[in-house]
């Protein structure tokens, strides 16, 4: 499964990736689906960062298109392999975010395991994405 | 080192890389500092996706405030100890866009080193960084 990359300003892969999801909000919508097991229109709405409908809708509308995201029925929304191939991406976000803020609310085990094994770490949460998954 | 995330939207660790690099214009900044050794202005202005003058003054600025970048002497800018850290984040954007993107520019060597030793590649990277920064 590949993207539509034709139209891209370069075909860097930074770029790539700053035009496919490097983006305030939709950074956000990528964590909600890969973490927190939220998969609808509503709780995406409802997340800390408070995301306005109309950024929601374009956000959704533009990971759909990339194929990072896919519907469901009921307006579910679920990632892709694409997406999910984003998690060893999320996963060091999270270390360096961890790292340097100070007012971080990563839990004190996530440092600690990514450090002690890593590759166990991401396999964890992968399993732990999908065991979600099933359950919707 | 520590960043200063007092007014952040929330203290999620995904929300706060996204507050301070999840940009699309902010993105392709540091790898222009972290992988092409480019330090100037001028130099910023000249890569492919042609980034604006008051987009990319703006870009440098917010970069500094949040301490992923610092300025040095003759109007050079330089990767503090923060933002180089973010060299493992950049990494694995890249083998995500290199294993997503028919059109990708990311060489074919960098795949391979990758799935055969990640933390090879990330250390002859920084040492590479290193090196290119002791020559400015």
């Amino acid at each position: 499964m590949t993207l539509d990359s034709a139209a891209c300003r370069s075909h860097c892969p930074i770029n790539l990736a700053a035009e496919v999801f490097g983006d305030k909000w939709t950074l956000l919508v990528i964590r909600d689906l890969m973490f927190k097991g939220k998969r609808r229109y509503g709780e995406f709405l409802e997340s800390d960062e408070a995301i306005s409908t109309n950024l929601l809708a374009d956000r959704l509308r533009k990971l759909e298109h990339w194929g990072l995201i896919e519907r469901r029925q009921g307006r579910a929304y679920a990632l892709t392999s694409v997406g999910l191939a984003l998690l060893p991406v999320m996963v060091e976000i999270t270390a360096w975010s961890a790292r340097h803020d100070p007012l971080t609310n990563t839990p004190a085990a996530f440092l600690t395991q990514y450090e002690h094994d890593r590759e166990a770490l991401i396999a964890s949460l992968a399993a732990a994405h999908a065991a979600a998954a099933e359950t919707s």
